[in-house]
């Protein structure tokens, strides 16, 4: 199965979510506990919350991220052609995220707010076991609604894809809905990523049904598909992939990916990293390995193994956007088999 | 897809493989190396190299083997009803097989040699990483032929399973083929197992010519279905054994199993094992646990799920055989669940 080109796609994705500038720490497990976080999750946090945090943590590294934005920032490395849309306030930390997203050579023209809440942040807290946890911010976030999304530019894109985050707010729930459908009007295609285990808790219902009715290609990780179908075994949700999906890519962290598309079934292996610094990112950069071979029609086998090798990448050092061009290091790792 | 029940099959399996006593020593690398084996790998020597081994090893400990017949113990340790057929010589090694199997309720009535060379032995050495080196000396194996392949006996068995070791020798590769030609004419199934990478490599074109031509259910581990299809990676085998088998049940060790029917695709999480003492057998117990689900009518992705508990056990401990009762744990761990 492969993307069959429409007329006048001169981008390869468009990709929709929450713009973040994430702010990075390193920290210990008793920290996290004294705090009272769950490790491995990500907690919404009000503004309050997140002064506090910030000042109790000090200051970290500053990095344009959010789950989207970090996926178009890898499919720019691997030479895809993209675009972001994403809502950021007119303050320093919007600067920074715009900023960064162009510098990769994303295309990103989304109109700054210029009154509300300040640029969104997420606070990551790295633990030695290279988990991270994080409390996010939304500020400015919460503005984006179906006027942000731009009919022509989704017209442009071979591939939609959303990320599951933008579901907890209302207005972001019709931009994205619009989003869908305006692609599928377009002849193009719809792609969602699941994002996060708590986020598909909040949402099971109307993920499901939005997985049905609207999307194309689902991205998941293991504990996402076990919360969104409600089973306690990978096989189990697999089975239920495959009934509601054209394309289902289920990531395992170590135990690599496994696709199903119908009667195509694909098990694909990790790519070896060590040591595993920090897996932040991980999947929104498999996301881009596998679009990316999507969009140029490779086989979903070979469009899997390309999402491991970029997600590889980037658990190899701290920070959710790869450090190497990815073009290359693909190139590199598939002509070494 | 399950087994269609054919009349008067009062056995669920009989296995037809060499009739081995294992004698077990633990060891470690530096003297591996000095012997100059190959770790993890199955090597076959003469009467001559046998005695030498066993004198520089000193005794171990002897247990009855086999790889079709620890899948048979395993079976009558899940509570199926099944059968072994294989070949020993009429000396104490002979005696201590026939003892062995019959003592865990496998009917066994091959006719042992009368003449010629002693019952077979496999000198297997263990390193402290669990890994096992094998040395086999087949002796009387090579007796077995296609009269003691028991056309009634076949008749009565839902499957008939088949070790790939006996395709190392002409006369055992009759029997196996008049065998499989025997289950197949009384309407019964088939199954095989690669049993081992290196009995692949000397054996590849008439192994696939077997699996196209006779065999509906392939059990393999990853080295094994990488080597039979010279391929790089586990996808890639994975759609040769679609084409190939009507049931592929592919082992990865920690990995779990994929097991591929036609549309039918199941990826299985193997069961939890720590530590790992010794992973003889693993293979032989994960086929006794597939197909007692097997023939049982159970939906593929649970007899996945009973051959890994079996094979979790058996690597729990020294020795190739169960050392709990299968059918006790099978229930326990499902409904654990």
């Amino acid at each position: 199965m492969s993307v069959e080109p429409a007329s006048a796609a001169d981008l390869d994705v468009v990709c929709i979510g929450n713009a973040i500038v994430d702010v990075l720490t390193q920290t210990d497990d008793a920290t996290l506990m004294r705090l009272g976080m769950t490790k491995g999750s990500m907690s919404m946090v009000d503004a309050e919350a997140a002064e506090r945090l910030y000042n109790e943590l000090g200051p970290g590294i500053e990095t344009s991220g959010g789950s989207a934005g970090n996926t178009a920032a890898g499919l720019a490395s691997l030479g895809a052609k993209c675009a972001y849309i994403g809502k950021v306030r007119d303050d320093r930390l919007g600067e920074i995220f715009a900023h960064d997203i162009q510098a990769v050579g994303v295309e990103y023209s989304t109109a700054p707010a210029t009154a509300g809440p300040p640029t969104a942040r997420c606070l990551i807290l790295i633990t030695p076991d290279a988990e991270r946890t994080m409390n996010t911010y939304l500020g400015a976030c919460a503005d984006l609604g179906p006027d942000d999304i731009d009919e022509k530019l989704v017209g442009r894109a071979q591939v939609t894809y959303l990320e599951g985050y933008l579901w907890d707010r209302d207005a972001a729930k019709q931009a994205f809905l619009r989003a869908a459908r305006l692609a599928h009007a377009a002849g193009r295609m719809t792609a969602l990523t699941l994002s996060d285990s708590f986020c598909v808790d909040r949402h099971r219902d109307s993920f499901r049904e939005l997985i049905s009715g609207h999307i194309d290609i689902l991205f998941a990780n293991e504990a996402e598909i076990l919360s969104l179908y409600e089973v306690d075994n990978f096989d189990a949700a697999l089975q239920h992939a495959r009934e509601d999906c054209a394309v289902a890519a289920l990531t395992r962290s170590e135990k690599g990916s496994v696709v199903i598309s119908g009667e195509e079934v694909h098990v694909v292996d990790a790519d070896p990293v060590s040591p595993v610094i920090d897996t932040t990112g991980a999947g929104d950069q498999y996301a881009a390995g596998f679009l990316h071979g999507y969009t140029r029609g490779k086989e979903l086998a070979l469009c899997a193994r390309v999402g491991g090798i970029a997600a590889a990448e980037v658990i190899s050092h701290v920070g959710p956007r790869p450090q190497v061009n990815l073009s290359d290091l693909v190139e590199a790792r598939l002509s070494a088999r």
